[in-house]
């Protein structure tokens, strides 16, 4: 049994705020534009007062906990990465204290012999998942999958998957012969692509040249380099932990529908959760993990 | 023995020309930056002549041939791609005449299973590189890897190399974190993580994680970026042509340095011809190939 709770979801571009009772249920809830890219240095308490002020006034003994690129350099104030392996208990006894009531959820770093990957928010989510041994997968501008272990974080890979598909479909040569609206099947034209071994670099230039070759509709254009990156992102994941894994994957909506379909190609077994219920149910995981017996 | 001709690579964003003699000697030579992505439809008749009218009044009977995306769709006409087996002897049938003197050599298109794949320019630059049985390696902005059969061209794959350092460099997240002066060893660092399975939307984050990890400074980021491009590039293009072959690789400068790095650390054999070099003694060879008996 947790006290109420006031759970932060501070990114780069959004602010999202949840008041929570002591059983973990949305007692309100509020979304707003403020990302902290927007947010001027010393200018985060004022943000936070200005969204969460009255909630915080209601219930004095309300913690403020938060999670996601606040606690990064350029945010509030810098949390440092924890390390692998990270539990829920780890990341409550590394939280950074911002104020008397307000405490950042840090990051986490993985320091594999290929070089080492980040986290920052993530971590919160796939806690969240309440997996304790198998693969979580967490679509985005930088897709992560994380490998979990007896309730840890042992490991993970960063994927820049959202980011390369802006790239090239709004700022490459890619875009000009990219035509609208879209026609979904080349999503699958993707998806098989990425199963050729001359690889990404190549098969993103098919994209232009099976449209001169007319071979391909421009139609196709968007959802091929969609297929194409989700593809190459699963294949990837499942090259580096291997494919017999039950995919535990957080995401909603459109991403959720492409993954889906992507896992599936690959024969995987997977369940999903909403990228909200996961936040939620992992910053009361942490919540409670802090309010155990401090020592780890 | 052929005349005197009048050579034009006529790219993007450069227009050069040469004035050769019957045996190919460089005569003269000019380089402007009337790229055909700068000329309005239509002008391109007058640009030849502003650059190329002395020249071509002073010998009425040198044929100019061009080569390049001046036969593109928006070039000055569009020239049909023209199918593989390519030989110079293929290409000077197909070449497209735009004025009694002035034509255009076309560019290839490749039919393969896995997609279609274009060219243009880069097929004139193959044929003066002479190889008759090999690999032929072009790097750029669109890397061009070539099977050359019996003096023709087979076979080839793009690798948006150039365009995707571009792009990662100078507009994604991964620029923010780059500094310079460049540490070049960061070069081979990217070599080693092109060899990586999780593959290149990973191993681009890379160049950013690690600086978070104190694992890399910022000045390598740039040169690991151009590492792991050109080192990807070179994997997939073994990967699809196997390894076994004497690369000839077309470039010069910096960039040429990179790819004998890349190749040798792969173990490859390899000989190198200047760009230059190689459109002056493809555009002869295809001129010449015209001049024989036109029937294929």
């Amino acid at each position: 049994m947790t006290s109420e709770l006031i759970a932060v979801d501070w990114g780069t571009s959004r602010f999202r705020a949840f008041r929570l009772d002591g059983a973990g249920k949305v007692l309100d809830r509020l979304s707003a534009e403020d990302g902290m890219s927007t947010v001027p240095a010393g200018g985060f308490a004022a943000v936070l007062e200005r969204h969460c002020g009255a909630w915080m006034k209601a219930n004095p003994k309300a913690p403020v906990l938060m999670a996601g690129m606040v606690g990064a350099r350029n945010g509030w104030a810098e949390a440092a990465y924890s390390t692998c392996p990270a539990s829920p208990k780890s990341l409550a006894n590394a939280m950074l204290k911002v104020t008397d009531r307000v405490s950042i959820v840090p990051g986490v770093i993985a320091r594999d012999k290929s070089g080492a990957d980040v986290m920052r928010g993530e971590e919160t989510l796939i806690f969240g998942t309440e997996v304790k041994n198998g693969l979580v997968c967490l679509p985005g501008t930088h897709s992560k999958w994380a490998r979990v272990e007896e309730g840890a974080i042992t490991d993970f890979a960063t994927f820049m998957t959202g980011e390369t598909y802006a790239l090239f479909r709004q700022q490459s040569l890619l875009s000009r012969l990219a035509t609208e609206p879209e026609d979904l099947t080349g999503f699958d034209d993707g998806l098989e692509a990425a199963k050729d071994g001359t690889g990404l670099t190549n098969r993103l230039f098919q994209a232009r040249s099976r449209v001169l070759g007319d071979e391909m509709a421009g139609e196709k254009v968007g959802p091929y380099l969609s297929g194409l990156l989700i593809g190459a992102e699963v294949e990837g994941a499942f090259k580096r932990y291997g494919s017999n894994h039950v995919i535990t994957l957080v995401a909603d909506g459109v991403l959720a529908q492409r993954y889906v379909a992507a896992l599936r190609s690959h024969g995987a077994s997977l369940e999903i959760i909403s990228p909200e219920r996961a936040f939620l149910e992992g910053l009361a995981t942490i919540a409670a993990a802090r309010s155990q017996d401090p020592t780890p």
